[in-house]
């Protein structure tokens, strides 16, 4: 069994490689759910929709995040009624948190909703939620104060330098049934080359999972999501330094070392190898960029192998 | 000024030809709600809609509801996720559902909604609906017992005879703000060509609703959608039937007679004016078919005349 930590699209797109090389019955992703937000009284879990519509191939690769080919009729109409439109959310993506809210409202957890959206859409892995609870990752941002990590991320997008984060109701969130368990019951738990503050950062501070992480026997092995001093995509540049964390493959295997094994880091970074290694942690250097399948198979390869 | 009470698809047609002939702002449409229903968790009100796009200038012709060139994405991908998918509803008429149950979700009213919505598509009339509160149509069919009218009517393809209606929730509701005193106010209060029993006879369910048209100094004057002894549209012969009631023209008329002043009857039905008159009712006869916009304002302004 093989546990794997994910945000949103870097994630996905790991997974996409991971997916080739071993079986999905023995793969449990657990997602970070504190994007989660309610819009139009409708429940939007964006980073688990991500991960599910990549690994059923129905992802628009594209963009990264929605379905291929989806129309936007919904929410065109949405906007001729006058609704504040910052977030995007295509027809049949509509469908699915309509159907996450309904089953919500009628008693369902989070996770239940996952499962079978999963399974319908042809899935064998386990994807679930870090919690079922309501948890919600703001950003401190100048002038407005904090906003809604998703308000940032898309409204504002990630233009504000950020102060601070937090993860309100993560304090009294419990793991959802299941991601403790795979965490001490896998031989290896990945974390993905995902935002180490608002994706991994979000799911580390769910009560629980980090003590697992310690505690597992499973071999703990993350990919850099930082290469040469910058992120592959979004906006973990601005969260590490508002956090006052260096923004490195070091900055984030500091983040990771209480827990962390290996840690791989692109070539790019050959020089941190040192600084990285004096943290306990090992170190494997190659290509992190996921430019196509091929390479998305070989960094996989690389996690399992380390 | 004037006020209608409205079901669906027939009366929207009527409105088309009335909106011709007189100003929008002195216009009242009290609309059946009775057929509203929740299904995903969203509030549907398919007579508000088929009024409002209609007169709006956006209605699917064709269907007679739903929004012209609308895609159903969202709709086909809830089927994908094993809903039980019987209602139809497109991607932009989604959209409609859940500003809707957004606002009633945020404690405003049903009437608040519709007036919102019809002034965002550039309506001037007032669209009410009947009452704020919770009503819903219900007929008695062989083997099933009672079902929702659009169960009946849009799943069921109206195919079953029925043996009774009941509107539940209506003894205790409220007329919507404003419905009373229109019908008092008015002129004029005119009784689309709907189905007698569920569209009309749901309006006239409401508390006050009927002894308001007893009662006020307008002239009542309605259209018959029994023509040649059958409906123009949908099931108000297997309605009518079931509650005992003649399908005809005169039928219809004994169930507006304690407050109806004139009725508009088709030229085919020419023969029932005496059995009518013998009511108390004034009789007009002409054309009642609507086939085109000419036939539409045709009737509107016999309506108007009598």
């Amino acid at each position: 069994m093989i546990t794997v930590l994910a945000g949103g699209v870097g994630a996905a797109r790991f997974l996409t490689g991971l997916a080739q090389l071993i079986k999905q019955e023995n793969l449990t992703v657990i997602v970070n759910t504190g994007d989660d937000i309610d819009l139009f009284g409708l429940h939007i879990s964006p980073d688990i929709d991500i991960v599910t519509y990549t690994l059923a191939g129905i992802v628009n690769d594209e963009k990264g995040w929605g379905i291929k080919g989806d129309t936007f009729n919904c929410l065109n109409m949405l906007k001729s009624f006058g609704e504040v439109v910052w977030f995007n959310l295509g027809d049949q993506d509509f469908a699915t948190s309509i159907l996450r809210t309904f089953m919500l409202k009628n008693g369902a957890a989070l996770s239940q909703v996952s499962a079978k959206v999963s399974c319908d859409l042809g899935l064998k892995l386990k994807i679930l939620p870090m919690t079922d609870d309501k948890v919600a990752t703001y950003v401190q941002i100048p002038d407005e104060g904090f906003v809604h990590f998703e308000e940032y991320l898309v409204k504002r997008a990630a233009k504000d330098p950020v102060f601070n984060v937090k993860f309100v109701g993560a304090e009294g969130a419990r793991p959802a049934v299941g991601v403790i368990d795979a965490i001490l019951t896998s031989e290896r738990v990945i974390i993905c080359p995902s935002n180490p503050i608002v994706s991994i950062g979000a799911i580390l501070s769910i009560p629980g999972v980090r003590d697992a992480l310690r505690s597992t026997g499973a071999k703990k092995v993350a990919v850099s999501p930082i290469v040469a001093g910058a992120p592959i995509k979004g906006p973990a540049d601005k969260l590490l330094n508002g956090l006052g964390v260096e923004v490195s493959a070091f900055g984030v295997a500091k983040l990771y070392a209480d827990f962390l094994d290996g840690f791989i880091i692109d070539s790019m970074d050959v020089a941190e190898r040192g600084r990285i290694e004096a943290l306990g942690v090992k170190v494997v250097v190659g290509n992190t960029l996921m430019k196509d399948l091929a390479s998305k198979v070989a960094l996989a390869k690389m996690t399992l192998d380390l």
